[in-house]
């Protein structure tokens, strides 16, 4: 019966056990330096991180004076005491029991480690069960590990932002003048199904006029020729994101958009050469606003060169104005400088790229040109 | 081009602006009774929710002694612009400019109503920006409001419900033994882009023993005649979640399957018959509880029975041992018992109601038959 779907979007083996021990051992590193009695490792992404665990629910407690542990209730207890080798998984009856199990287990914490991203309300119930800690936001620290690519995420990036060159490939092979953006749309999510685990993100197809408003929600609009289809897609792949935009037209391009294709394809190259270990973000940034600055398009380019990629589609360095961060080989960002023009059109060119001990890697490989040689 | 994929799923009209400039003056009726200078409104469901915009970014302000405005960055004024007739749309340069316009903005505030769903680390940058603020987290105030329907948000509830039910049906069409989970969950997903406008939330399905795994994540097992499988599956419709599970088996079920099955479908209908305005969240959560627990399974009930449904695939309030909320008409809950046997199977059998007048109605109207009739 599955004549029509092969076997490619199955979730393949998680990364190995050992992996996951590397990271956990450093966030103990991270514990010894900041002088933490516990760290608690509440958000879901962070936990997928260190454990490898997928759950709504669980907490990764750290304790220096004790051990390290992972908490979940009934609804995945069995599935983390199958997979969780590295450390012991232990019950927690209910979710809502997380504060009072937190507060008997710390009674004698006195500074703790926590992430800044857990909701405020989360964060005063914990303040009132542990009154006597001192809380240290430790998600900086955590966003600077994750910043820099392990080998073996490198390798599953890769794959990441190879399928995306064939999901965009595959949609442009059924994609046409004719279609509306929902049913562009729905297309991705097919391809991204087949190829990956789905879409990283909300496929965002923008038809004409509707590229200008950069992050349009698809609707019934119908591609026409001559009109840019601005496509903003990514691929889940063994839960890691990739993220890629082209810009593109079937038929002629009228003089207009091709004038701010090439544009943005100038700041698109020339932010790619600036790349390399040592670079700050807000200059690469700057090397790409220059190229739309000096073209008269400054105003219309609202939003940052580019951001960090991996278990989420937007994490830390980013490529923007206000980003000091130094780049470092094994960070991941994409580079996506675009033009919008309210009531007219949008264009917008995004890779990945990888930075390398001398300069970068682009990984995206899907042709730039604004028009398809059918 | 489009021979295969009707129109059925394009995002319809959004609700009427009428509806967001009802739901707005609510939230001023709650400013006025809690006496707040200012009301924020920083969560992506609870923008939607008042505003009728999709968007990552965007601030809307409520100013006892000034006026209620929508603030967003480039990426989203545009859209929003053209959208919002209700109050006007202010310019944000960059989302990373939120904390500094608000500061500028409140500096005669004393008393401000936030959401204590927003991230611990942009609450500490609002207290600091707003030194002299006293801050309500009004997140249950907004709750309650949330969970009662209007007649509007019920039909398309309805609408989600039935397209659930449709969805469910059209992957009964296709799958059987010899597909593995993930060729499951794409299937539903196809199907859902189809119906509706996607997944409500990442399909659950469940084989066999992995149906113990209340929460599994779907992997390459493989469906065999007189085994359960668990399709735990909603659809998005306009912006509204469905829900439902059921527990089918292909061929003749084993007696332990059936024997178990039974009692989560009492349970079930135990708990439909019990609600009616008046009764608490937790009285319901006992009715279905003690079906299960005088079975001799109630160690293996771990979840509560039910939640809330809406704009949020969970919301409050619950069906649920903690929960004493007195249910109301035009509240909506799924009642979803269940047995989990490690190493053997799970059954859950799951509905959404909407609390009536009287009573409720049962919304999803699927068969809860363990075998198909095919």
């Amino acid at each position: 019966m599955s004549q029509d779907i092969g076997e490619v979007g199955v979730p393949a083996c998680d990364l190995p056990q050992a992996e996951f021990g590397r990271r956990v051992k450093r966030l103990l590193a991270v514990q010894a330096r900041e002088r933490l009695d516990a760290v608690l490792i509440l958000t879901p992404v962070n936990r997928y991180y260190f454990t490898g665990i997928t759950a709504s629910n669980g907490v990764l407690a750290c304790e220096r004076r004790g051990e390290t542990a992972f908490y979940t209730d009934f609804r995945y207890l069995v599935m983390a005491r199958r997979r969780l080798e590295i450390m012991p998984t232990k019950k927690l009856w209910r979710a809502s029991d997380e504060v009072a199990a937190l507060g008997a287990l710390g009674a004698r914490w006195r500074r703790v480690g926590y992430e800044g991203a857990i909701a405020s309300s989360r964060f005063s119930a914990l303040k009132e069960a542990l009154p006597k800690v001192e809380w240290v936001d430790i998600g900086p620290r955590i966003a600077e590990l994750r910043a820099i690519k392990s080998a073996a995420e490198q390798r599953v990036m890769r794959a990441a932002v190879a399928a995306n060159d064939r999901l965009f490939a595959a949609v442009m092979r059924t994609v046409g003048p004719g279609l509306s953006e929902w049913e562009i749309r729905q297309r991705v999510r097919r391809e991204a199904d087949r190829i990956g685990q789905g879409e990283a993100f909300a496929t965002i197809p923008c038809i004409g006029r509707n590229a200008a408003e950069c992050h349009h929600e698809p609707d019934g609009t119908v591609l026409r020729r001559g009109q840019p289809l601005l496509l903003d897609l990514g691929v889940s792949v063994d839960h890691y994101c990739s993220d890629m935009t082209r810009t593109v037209c079937f038929g002629a391009p009228p003089p207009l958009l091709r004038e701010i294709h090439r544009i943005v394809l100038e700041a698109n190259r020339k932010a790619v050469r600036a790349i390399r270990p040592g670079r700050r973000g807000d200059e690469i940034d700057a090397a790409a606003r220059g190229v739309i600055r000096k073209a008269g398009y400054g105003d219309y380019f609202g939003h940052g060169l580019g951001h960090s990629l991996g278990l989420e589609i937007h994490e830390s360095p980013s490529f923007a104005e206000t980003c000091k961060t130094v780049l470092k080989p094994g960070m991941l960002l994409t580079v996506e400088p675009g033009i919008y023009l309210p009531g007219k059109l949008g264009v917008r060119i995004e890779d990945v790229i990888l930075v390398t001990a001398d300069g970068c890697e682009v990984l995206s490989s899907t042709p730039r040109e604004l028009t398809l040689s059918a």
